[in-house]
């Protein structure tokens, strides 16, 4: 908790403001993808997924030196859970905070999208749970958390904005859910009745399967790190403006 | 404004030289796309806003030295408002020349396009606005100057050529317009009566709601980025060959 | 071998791990292209090969600074041999090590793939040895093996993990075999008779045109790269955390 | 000339096998995507440019430490024309043997390609040349040569790699000839009667309009870089290992 961070406020403004961008993105590429291409679901799928890796990496870099970019709780979640060891990271406090202005930003960008393509907001009907993809979303996530504190152990925080980028691309086509991968992105998803969302009934489901998964992520990112406790503030937090963040 | 800058006719001769291959490489790779994939516009817009994404992040790194390689009025703009508070940045006069450069440029990019394609220079039929796109040029834009703006603030202008190819390479997904956000490169493209143009009586629409969403990018900025104002010419404007410009 | 390596049984995790999920990640996206885009195996594979250059890119990134990031037999073969010339480089006992981990481990991936896809995990029946593929191996395998250790050679480590992502990329497609290039890959493929499979009655040849490829390459490496044998240690092996390995 | 370049006769086989190389991802990947689909000419465009953007950044990284991986004769007669002033770059006699090099490398990248997909290797019949299809070659080979010599006189030729990559994807797309850009490549295009043949009676239109291209994107660059000739060599030749060359 370096004293040059910026002030809370406006690293929650970053938050909500990304996680709201990155929500838009992914429904509003799925829409364009859905009427541009109707014939071919793998077609649209990358489409979507070719969208998501460009502006992803673009938002991480962008609000990176504000917030840490985190945009994704359990990202959040696991940088508090690490800090507690080394006495920095996220507070509880600031954690909160944190996960609302990425809920709130995460349904504000499913209206945003509708909107640019004149869709009605409406709830999602598409049910997404199987066992396969409830497995799917514990590898997804436990992949993501993986990598993002990886480079941070290794002060190559620097390259995460390309690096989690290209491994969401990856993951919406190895595995079968498409990787959700973000408790916030998931509830936001549920607020737009297209190519991209999800019924409010498999929520929990897919929910509960990325905490499992950051738990693995972060079991194997301490078997395989293990001076990754000591280090992850160095990334996870912004504290200069060359620490890009993730 | 240091004393090292190439000269003004340079600068006007390289926006004009890059705002013309910009609009080839948009316009030229819509036609490609067009008769090439005939049963599938989002194949063909998958192909467009492919090498759009290439394309731009190598115009920005070519000619980014010579002038900043801003290739837009709405940059250029934008660096001219930014840098009165600094006393740098463009000045008026400069920023005039830069938008006739750009907007020359832009029209003579589909007339190189239409000739390499043996299609006539005509104007455009493609009535685009509504009112979805209109709200996704303000959004498209307001993403382009935040992005660009912020990546200056923080001293990483180096990385401004694939990020704002990869920022277009989404928004050409996510918003409903395919992201025009550029008003030279919107009169350019009334020039070609092809995949990726659009009718003059949809020109003023567009540009108005770009001008909206320049304003509002600039807004987010100075809210997230509070020191903007003092740093953006370090990188906006080229002084020395490393910084590369955007 | 110096001291501040991670331990071998946690290169050996990182290899056992890192093979999984690339063998996951081809296995998994070319279920998810079969089954998305059934009409156009071209589509598929191209669905098939967008995720494997994303996903191989991030695993070497990730998992380097632990193991070196192998993940392929004939690499830490070629590791091996070079650093017998230098008295570095794995030491036979480690060359078992990593061969076992990477084995299994490309097994383990299939497995992890047909879960979550819930497609029962089978042998394949894709019989792939034609004359054609077995000479597709054997350059497939030899710029690869030509690639990283030029890489290694000439002090740029740091770049290999988009350079050997980006290499397999375009070896999918400029090869007729669409580049297996690796042992152990080969062998995990046996275990989805899916998209990505081959029939165990084609490993041998593919491993025999693999094993020639290396040594083709290695060939050209000391042909081109004269001081190849003295520098690759530097790179090959993790050593610090900005050694990313490869 | 620095003294610790490569010999001569080592960087003659890495301008031969790179330009080898180059061309059997060209035609290799053309040859796959018109067997894999065969429906839609535009997505197999994709396929082969995609395969050849990652293949050709790949190449450029990997040899150009030991000859500059010019692969292309245009390439490697402006560092001739631009090193005559500042009595550096190639000699008359390095150039002739670097063009002997590519141009067989290019013929033999067909063979390679060929054998690969069992198809007998036998001239072209495609022929190419059209008014449009020569402009494009102006335009795409004067875009090339300002690209690779503004990187080296701005001290950034470590990002030509992939730069020229994403150049030249883009310009598979926006120019209407697909974007030889290149005389040895075109020769060897000759050698494959599949997707990227041309046949023999449209290579002479085609390397003249490259030439014109070449001398385009010379002045271009000397308007823009007035400082060119003075620093390209300091890129274009290879001297040290991290001066990874284009």
């Amino acid at each position: 908790m370096t004293s040059n961070q910026p002030q809370l406020w406006r690293r929650a403004v970053a938050e909500l403001l990304g996680t709201c961008l990155l929500v838009a993105i992914v429904v509003g590429s799925g829409i364009a993808a859905q009427q541009l291409s109707p014939g071919d679901v793998g077609l649209q799928l990358l489409q979507n997924s070719t969208a998501t890796v460009l502006g992803l990496t673009v938002l991480i870099l962008m609000l990176g030196p504000v917030s840490g970019a985190h945009f994704n709780p359990v990202v959040s979640l696991t940088d508090w859970l690490l800090g507690r060891r080394s006495g920095t990271g996220l507070t509880l406090a600031e954690l909160g905070i944190y996960v609302a202005a990425q809920t709130v930003g995460a349904a504000s960008g499913s209206v945003v999208a509708n909107a640019m393509f004149e869709v009605g907001t409406s709830v999602s009907t598409k049910e997404r749970v199987t066992p396969g993809h409830l497995l799917a979303e514990v590898v997804a996530t436990a992949g993501l958390i993986l990598l993002i504190f990886a480079l941070a152990a290794t002060s190559r925080g620097v390259l995460a904005a390309p690096a989690v980028g290209a491994y969401i691309g990856a993951a919406y086509w190895f595995t079968s859910s498409t990787a959700f991968a973000n408790p916030a992105v998931t509830v936001g998803r549920m607020f737009s009745d297209t190519f991209s969302g999800i019924a409010p009934g498999s929520v929990p489901g897919f929910v509960g399967a990325q905490l499992i998964g950051a738990a693995v992520g972060l079991g194997l990112l301490l078997l395989l790190f293990p001076y990754a406790a000591r280090t992850a503030d160095d990334v996870v937090l912004p504290h200069s403006s060359d620490a890009a963040g993730r």
